[in-house]
């Protein structure tokens, strides 16, 4: 006899939340029909109903309805939520985290981290009061406590700051029955467990023993004998984002990692890594358009403000300077106001044609494809001439029909030419003087190129007019 | 006894990129040096050299490689591959593999897609020729041929795509020593299979037997009392990006995908939907930019220009029109030539925040966040009044301080916050528009936001100093 399959997992987050909105609602009618003596019993049982429902749902779908909450009903389906209240807060956004946590206190919270892994603990930490911290490195056991203060020690970025202390290991010199006796002396594995660690006597790491391998094997046979000596392990030091390359590129479930002696101290499972660069991908989105955090749709218009100001300011600055340049050639414009209309295609079609370039680059970089760097610029060069030459041409030709100027077409198709040249020459060095930097050169480009091609497209463009045309 | 750990494999993809190089290099220097009676046996010797290495490579890697290479030599590298030539075809990037294939013979390509899995074909086969495929399809054996139509009748973007027909399933009525049993019989299991599916006797899925489960379970046990019945199933017409999102959210390893009667036929394993997620987000990443597709670092100037120019000239019409609006008050800016230094300030500050409105509306969008659609517009023109106030202040200050004229600084500041409501309506409405017709709102909103800022920016600013100050 068995249930069917799967009906609660196969309802979407969404099914969830239109779920409990409708619960709220309800209780919001209540009280607004009831004044001060509403039915009681009516919203207790509402409300138990509720709980019941959030109850029911995995952490992952808890977070996902009170991200979708309004502040006060967020922090009233919040203090319903009794269990895994630690794994909730791990999925919800920053953002939505700081409004969550607002409201706990200091012991509240380190009950919620109780059932936490070390890792884990290390997530939340850097949004946590530096006491709660505290707090909760001390309501560990000896050993969570080493692992966790070992995970907090890592900057964030590190394999050392995501890795996982649950790890299992196994000695080679065992028989795969006496292996498949050992785990079942376990209650369960590690989530994500793929395979054993095989370690010597010293606990150095010799290779990996998958789970598929031992599953398909004669029990007689020694683990000796089917182990993976050669097996892609990982440093507590190495970056996160070579890590999730290795994982990409090896298609790994999990890797052990290992500390400057050889040892096995911890491992690195998939989900892990999967977080890591989804939460990376959804930071670099974010500020790319100069947003320094997620924002909580709820949040107020104030601190939406302060988000997105420095970034303003930042273009405002670029922008004024290019406002300059034109400034320059006040009298040529007063005399053809025609290149007031004309300058910003000039300097707009710079912009795009070095973003192709920089988003190339960008992507080279990640990839760390720039070993030809010299035939990658002669490839941008002639690729920006080749569009210049046809795209200015077509403007010159706009340009002409438009103001029955042949000089001022020929100024056009020049300028449009050069810019896209300067273009080019922004868009590959900008990126890689970002990365020489130490700069996430898929953020500040933007900023720096678009200051470059805008400039730079007026002054070629008001600088040929004013030589050629006045 | 046994090996090291990993030597091979912790060496990084440019390490082998470098021996590579360099062997060819001296193949080089040979072939320069000796003229038409080059020493033949030397030569051979560097490309057996070349062979040996680039076989003790993972396919991942000799993808890297060839990625790496320019056009002759890469050609040179990939026919001394002779292994796993199907797994590089999968590895390396479509701009790439267009190269490798056009030089391969149709058998040559037959042969290699012989190893691959039916979902694995399915991924080439959009770069192949029609009547390649054909008899790719026949010269597989009757089974696989069915899994492989199968594989291409659904389309790109689908569950039905991506889904490995390689699934271990048991009936829930033995024990885990029979199951145990029967999993020796295997020479090994499907990569990345973390769970057995449960079916009855119609092949209905009934739920998941975890392999870690199966491990800590005494072997007495009957199945039916240690699966889950509750697993996150699937079906072939499901949209991929939903079973990604469910992979994340549930941190699966793999899911069953079953069909509309509910029956096991086939799984979708971690690895295949990380290469999907990737390959979007690359995808989408060069489409924002305007790039209709990778372009190999040796391609021709010519077909980067293609690849490239569709974008400018949509790019072109739009700033073509944005100029009109300009051209409408030329003879406002013929009196007052500081009104094309200020304008494009408005206009690109404009852009700036509309994209940020934007950047948080198509990540609402994926998460399927915007139920709360009025509050959220609420929230963003607040911040854009907010914001337009306090920045067009300043503006207006400086454009005070620089012309010495209050009106014009007067102006500037009521355009800058005219502008950035208008950037605050389009940065909503337009991905969301994008996504009620059915296009990928990340990709084309940009274009038509910047045309809305720039040619209402112009159109407010220059407007509003037409009748205000003129």
């Amino acid at each position: 006899m068995s249930a069917a399959p799967a009906r609660e997992a196969e309802r979407s987050p969404q099914d969830h939340l239109r779920a409990v909105q409708e619960l709220l609602a309800r209780r919001r009618a209540l009280r607004d029909s009831g004044g001060p003596g509403a039915p009681a019993p009516v919203e207790r049982g509402l409300l138990q109903e509720l709980q019941r429902r959030i109850e029911a749902l995995h952490p992952a779908d808890v977070a996902f309805v009170l991200e979708n909450l309004p502040l006060d009903e967020r922090r009233l389906a919040w203090d319903l939520v009794r269990e895994d209240r630690g794994d909730v807060l791990l999925e919800v956004s920053d953002a939505v985290r700081d409004t969550l946590l607002a409201d706990m206190e200091s012991d509240e919270i380190v009950a919620a981290t109780q059932d936490l892994e070390a890792d884990e603990i290390a997530d939340l930490a850097p949004d946590l009061p530096r006491e709660v911290v505290q707090d909760i490195i001390e309501a560990q056991d000896v050993e969570e406590r080493a692992e966790l203060q070992a995970a907090l020690s890592y900057p964030e970025g590190t394999v050392g700051a995501l890795m996982d202390f649950d790890v299992v290991s196994i000695r080679e010199d065992v028989t795969c029955e006496a292996a498949l006796r050992y785990l079942r002396r376990f209650d369960e594995l590690p989530s994500q467990t793929d395979a054993l660690f095989v370690v010597d006597a010293d606990k150095r790491l010799l290779g990996a023993l998958p789970l598929n391998t031992l599953l398909v094997t004669d029990p007689e046979v020694a683990i000796a004998r089917v182990y993976e000596p050669e097996v892609v392990s990982l440093h507590p030091d190495d970056e996160a984002d070579s890590a999730a390359d290795a994982f990409n590129r090896y298609d790994l479930v999990s890797a052990p990692v290992i500390d400057a002696e050889g040892r096995l101290v911890a491992r690195l499972p998939v989900e892990t890594v999967l977080d890591y660069v989804r939460s990376r991908q959804e930071q670099q989105a974010l500020a790319q358009a100069g947003l320094r955090e997620d924002e909580d749709i709820f949040a107020s218009v104030w601190a939406s403000a302060r988000n997105r100001g420095p970034w303003l300011a930042l273009n405002l600055c670029t922008a004024f300077v290019s406002s300059r340049v034109v400034g320059l050639f006040e009298g040529s414009i007063a005399q053809l106001a025609a290149l007031a209309a004309l300058m910003p295609i000039v300097a707009g079609i710079g912009g795009n044609a070095g973003n192709q370039t920089s988003t190339l680059i960008v992507r080279a970089i990640a990839l760390r494809e720039v070993s030809n760097a010299r035939r990658l610029l002669a490839k941008e060069l002639g690729t920006s001439a080749l569009n210049g030459a046809l795209w200015g041409s077509v403007l010159g030709l706009a340009a002409w029909a438009l103001y029955r100027n042949v000089a001022l077409g020929g100024v056009m198709a020049a300028a449009m030419l050069l810019n896209l040249l300067v273009a080019a020459v922004a868009g590959f060095f900008i990126p890689l003087a970002m990365e020489r930097l130490g700069r996430d050169p898929a953020v500040g480009t933007s900023v720096f190129l678009t200051f470059v091609t805008d400039s730079m497209g007026f002054f070629i463009f008001l600088g040929l007019a004013t030589v050629f045309l006045l």
